[in-house]
């Protein structure tokens, strides 16, 4: 018997997510991102499926460099408007009992000291079932919003270092264990011998006591993503399980090995690192019933606003090319090692414009599927077998249906052929994921923080 | 008939609040304020008793003056541990309708663009019963926690004026209201020729576009507290809302006089800003009975605790002094009105050290009610008839019998006498407090800022 999978469910508090634009879908219920049924409604079924997690994206900049505007992101509803998805998080938690979160947190904009202290608290609240999505660096727009300098790009890592060593502080080092006295016949609720005023200095400053007692999991499960050398060493060493977007199976392979090996390289065993491919399922008991929803999908998708997406990701302004360009024609950094992905994954036919016009619902990828039920278990096996991931980032699609019919159809079919749970292991986010903790594991670098 | 009375509950994310010590009574829940069943029970209660706000006081500080370190305050769990409460007041509102919540946010160490963006998500998710409780200035711990140079006390309003700038740009500003489309036949999200982006340069600077469509209040129903002049004025030009915790009447009405003066200065009528007094109230069917909790209370509440916790107010270690010292030997600039105040409300007795140990709980003011459920109306009727108050912020102590007893006496007798609601206004916080709204008055400072 192969391992289980496991699932997040992305979403982001926006009208729609990759599929710019889907939101306008008559079944769609992308336009109620601002209200609460809409979270909790998501959140039960996630946890009705079993899942790992939601899991919040985020960003806080805008994308503005198709035509130099964001006139096309807004129009579209994709990536704009964007909530906050702290203060989402803590409402879904209420109407759930398993089912743990991830949240996105950018430590080049959020103050170190008052983050650690928001998910300490949430942490608390769930009984562990909190994860942080570290997120470095910050687009020029985001600088802008929040009235900081942008960090050059080769300092980013460094950067993040820095604020990752003040956290472990803050919710490692800070109070021990033994602080926690609670105990109503002395009245002593903690101990301060036991409680240490941490002290950071560098770019970020800090000499304070951590203000809240131990959360069950103290620091939180820790996810990121890195696509480039020093991002794939930054989740060798922090990350707890890692993302990634592959085009296809053989990319996804080196990508996997790539992270094993970065957490090897961190002191850690390969598996300490649980690794997530992003994939889109579009699953009915039919594939031709699966085929009519996919071509419903792609037509309420806006190619207009999957440019914008992907000109503000890539920082080329898309607007200047025509339909049928070569994408080697594009003046981007960025652009390069994606075109080359995707000739590949296309079978080395040239990769144009109007393929990137559709990116953002990744047609084209190894890891979008198309299909009834069994053909989509049959692919999700492989991914766990042939590639090594861990897991699978469901991406948003026409919500409320698409994550429905994956736990109705999918998850059943799973758990009869030996591959998913059936009921959740007991404990925090991390024991859930790797059966120990809830602490970090002894390997972990933020465990050194430990008095 | 005289006018009706409004009440907040208010609370702190800590095992206990203005008395120390007290989460040890074996009847008290204190300790469980890192849970969620603490505030659903809490939320719950108060909407039951139809109050305007569960009002979340927060403080990032830790009170180290007293010995010269935060020991005391650590032993009695009053003002620490202390969670936060932006992650905490999203679970409330997910199981109430109307009761509104009051969220204490310092300008002083929240990035503004971010700020801005997470109390707009919670007023479209509340649909509207969100405020923002505006607190300036930071103590030296808060400042070397957040590693900001501590802003100079004449400083203080002028940089929280222009933090108040560029909140009101961020939400009033950025997008007007015809810019949400949200059209599912044109697929049309949002109107970009009418979402604007906001410039703002100066201490903080931002040059970004609001990323949340306008929330029901746009800029959440504000509070404010203000004792000094300058307070008082910025109270009078931003609040809706004010507190205050007077000693006695006489101090009383010239505070409230002091707010509707400043409300007229800054162009609003007088009634424009409604004040509220901390009070605590101790009731139960007669009066020997609530002589009784009180008595408990008192015995449960540790006066290193108050005395640590008023060290770090007024800034002076009132370690070094002796249990029968006046207070007027203490080396403090704050602690002068407070013993002048003090000394009148004690017919002109000398005020000790041991007066101030019991500080916090707060008895000797007459703003301390405790009694039957008859002699409690009469007074907090007396609040409002004789001293012009429009409301009551109660102080939070032996809970949950604190608040339960309040809703259960004390609603139902001053429903009968006429003097409070039988139900909730309809429409958001504002439109429940002034019967208009649910935008900022035309008369607010903030409403300028509308394009």
């Amino acid at each position: 018997m192969g391992k289980e999978i496991l699932f997040n469910a992305i979403s982001l508090a926006s009208p729609s997510h990759q599929w710019p634009g889907l939101w306008a879908h008559p079944e769609s219920n992308g336009e109620r991102y601002d209200q609460f049924d809409f979270w909790l409604d998501f959140a039960r079924t996630a946890e009705r499926g079993l899942f790992e997690t939601v899991f919040m994206a985020d960003g806080i900049g805008v994308y503005d460099t198709y035509e130099g505007k964001p006139d096309a992101v807004m129009r579209t509803g994709g990536f704009f408007p964007m909530n906050d998805p702290m203060v989402i998080v803590p409402a879904m938690a209420v109407v759930t009992e398993n089912l743990g979160f991830g949240i996105t947190g950018n430590s080049t904009v959020e103050p170190p000291f008052l983050l650690a202290r928001r998910f300490s608290t949430l942490d608390q609240l769930t009984r562990g079932r909190i994860s942080w999505n570290v997120v470095t660096g910050a687009m020029r727009s985001v600088a802008k919003a929040v009235g900081v300098e942008p960090i050059p790009h080769n300092e980013r890592y460094d950067v993040a270092e820095e604020y990752m060593d003040l956290m472990y502080k803050l919710w490692e080092q800070s109070w021990e264990d033994e602080a926690v006295v609670r105990d109503k016949a002395s009245r002593v609720f903690a101990d301060p011998d036991r409680i240490h005023k941490i002290k950071h200095e560098g770019r970020y400053a800090c000499e304070a006591y951590h203000l809240c007692e131990p959360s069950p999991q103290r620091t939180p499960f820790l996810f990121a993503a890195g696509a480039s050398s020093r991002g794939t060493a930054f989740a060798g060493k922090h990350a707890e399980a890692a993302f990634m977007g592959a085009f296809d199976k053989g990319f996804a392979r080196r990508v996997v090995d790539g992270y094993r090996k970065a957490a090897v390289d961190a002191g850690r065993a390969p598996d300490d690192l649980k690794v997530f491919n992003a994939m889109t399922v579009i699953v009915a008991p039919t594939e031709a019933e699966a085929r009519e929803i996919e071509a419903e999908c792609r037509e309420y998708t806006s190619a207009e606003g999957n440019l914008a997406a992907m000109s503000g990701m890539i920082g080329a302004d898309l607007s200047k090319y025509a339909w049928d360009d070569p994408v080697e024609n594009i003046e981007s950094d960025a652009i390069q090692s994606l075109a080359d992905a995707m000739t590949a994954s296309k079978g080395g036919r040239t990769v144009r414009l109007r393929d990137l016009a559709e990116f953002n619902g990744m047609p084209g990828r190894e890891g979008y599927l198309v299909g009834s039920t069994s053909q989509v278990c049959d692919e999700l096996i492989s991914w766990v077998d042939d590639v090594g991931v861990d897991g699978i980032t469901l991406t948003r699609n026409l919500e409320p249906r698409h994550i429905k019919s994956f736990v109705d159809l999918v998850v059943p079919e799973l758990q009869n052929r030996g591959r998913y749970k059936t009921e959740y292991r007991p404990g925090t986010l991390r024991e859930k994921m790797f059966g120990a903790g809830p602490r970090l594991a002894p390997s972990h670098y933020g465990s050194r923080f430990r008095r």
